[in-house]
């Protein structure tokens, strides 16, 4: 059976993704040969600069929050793995600035292997760099120590708050502080409906029964909390909401920024039944939303289900979510 | 089998969808009982009002384009069915300015129905309307007349377009012009790849077999040029957009607006993968794409596939189009 893919060659596919991504978006960044996304409007020389890696097959993550208040580099790597450090090394050059260098890793091996491996080799160089690991993947339970916990949606989260203190001209230890705050505060769980199939090989990343779902399921189809009969949509809204809530210690009066974070193949119309559903269990327990995001944001190719995400919010975080930034994925004005 | 997807009950999926959608932009939308999403935020009393009407399953469209620089009022149906003359009707009146309103419908015969009732109900009670119908699916082949012509992703560029020129206080006489001027020089064209489901009920919109393709096959699986054998990105971007260039008689020199819209399933990547194989195609004649947009617009539920849309510009469209906007599914700063 052929793949039902618009592609070309299965080799090729970062590769042309990466040259249609610079021809739709040559006004926003510029692709490298080495597969850096750099940002290429309006860089200011005394801004903190950000980066971060990962794998192709997310679109729009990693690389289209690459622009104004956001990312300025994006290391790519091939579909769903890690790039070289080379390659990251190279974008930690050219992001150095005498500000320094927020450096953002999703907490998953061959990122995070990829990223201390370059780390090292620029900080010899006398780059000045933090390094902020995220891991806010909650499907482990509780206790799970940090190391074990992935990096899901949040890093977008973690891009927009960042970026825009680097934005606003703080410095790298101001901007740092404030990633780590946002980093302590934020839960993301993730469900799965059906898989997706590797776009370059065709096959399924995993299997679940046609009447099931499940949820802890990771974005590649690691092992959640097992598999369930399929529920509501407020049901699974409540499920969800209630253990993002106790793993970040909401209470009645707190503020939260609620992400829903489509994986593919679940529909707008879904997600806000769902976001339907998240407003009436926090509302009976006195938890207010001051921001929210219902969208695609980080997808694994066709696969149905997504990715909640919870934070706490304080003045200084929902400010700087709510400030302007100007990149392929996302614009606010 | 149960459905695969995030729902409650079936019957109320409008509802609890619109309810959701309330919750999460209330900044910039309101939704009242008759399901008419309006814009809250800065309205010029002297400007002209857009209003549009379709059914619902197909977000973002059209309510997600209500706000800053686009349409004033959507008049919302239930899942792919047109909304009934009454709330269109209200939602003109609520419209009703002295510099008259522009009123956008696609051409599905539902949409088209209500659409002129309430049109004949809204001038008999002297609300000044002007009417513009998007017609520009080329499946149905050349000479096709344009009232045999399906209304696709074309009307999200004409609310892009017209708004703009709305909001920047032009007359009734010169938003509709405009909006015909685009309308006269656009064209779409979808293929599918894998069917949908409809949400409410269960069941295949259309069927596919694995090795297939079809391309013009419309939104709702209305039969096209007939089914294919699965062909490349590159072939498939070739003959679309060889399509619309004959369709918009686009020369070489010409300048186009290309927008690749996903239809749901289809993933970004392939969609970037495709907008190279456009480029290509369009490069070999001399025509050059002045302005593109690569996303979901206007979805099917879960369908694989996309529409391929293209539009000659002029100074002043690129203009408008550029200008900024802010809704819940499109901001351009």
């Amino acid at each position: 059976m052929k793949m039902k893919k618009f592609i070309n060659d299965p080799t090729q596919l970062t590769s042309e993704l990466l040259e249609g991504f610079a021809l739709a978006h040559g006004d926003m960044i510029a692709v490298s040969p080495e597969r850096l996304v750099t940002r290429v409007r309006p860089k200011s020389p005394d801004k903190v600069s950000l980066v971060t890696l990962g794998g192709a097959g997310h679109e729009p993550a990693l690389s289209g929050f690459v622009g104004e208040g956001m990312l300025d580099i994006s290391v790519v790597g091939d579909i769903f793995a890690a790039p070289g450090p080379p390659a990251v090394l190279e974008a930690l050059r050219q992001a150095k600035r005498d500000a320094g260098v927020l450096f953002v890793v999703l907490n998953h091996a061959g990122d995070v292997l990829s990223g201390n491996m370059a780390l090292q080799m620029a900080e010899s160089e006398g780059i000045k760099i933090t390094k902020v690991v995220t891991h806010e993947d909650i499907a482990a339970g509780p206790g799970t120590p940090d190391a074990d916990r992935r990096g899901l949606v949040g890093c977008v989260a973690l891009y927009k708050i960042a970026g825009a203190a680097a934005e606003a001209g703080k410095s790298l230890e101001e901007v740092a502080a404030i990633a780590e705050r946002l980093n302590n505060n934020m839960a993301t769980l993730a469900v799965a409906m059906k898989a997706a199939t590797h776009p370059a090989t065709g096959e399924a990343l995993f299997e679940l029964p046609d009447d099931e779902m499940e949820i802890g399921m990771g974005q590649h189809g690691e092992a959640g909390t097992g598999p369930s009969p399929i529920r509501s949509a407020d049901e699974t809204a409540a499920i969800m909401m209630e253990n993002l809530v106790k793993a970040i210690g909401a209470k009645a009066g707190d503020r939260l920024l609620v992400i829903l974070n489509g994986a593919g193949a679940t529909t707008l119309m879904e997600l806000y039944i769902v976001f339907r559903g998240v407003k009436k269990y926090l509302d009976q327990h006195g938890i207010t939303i001051v921001a929210s995001h219902v969208g695609e944001l980080l997808t694994v190719q066709e696969m149905a289900g997504f990715q909640m995400f919870a934070a706490k919010m304080d003045d200084e975080l929902l400010d700087l979510w709510k400030a302007p930034c100007n990149t392929p994925a996302w614009a606010v004005k």
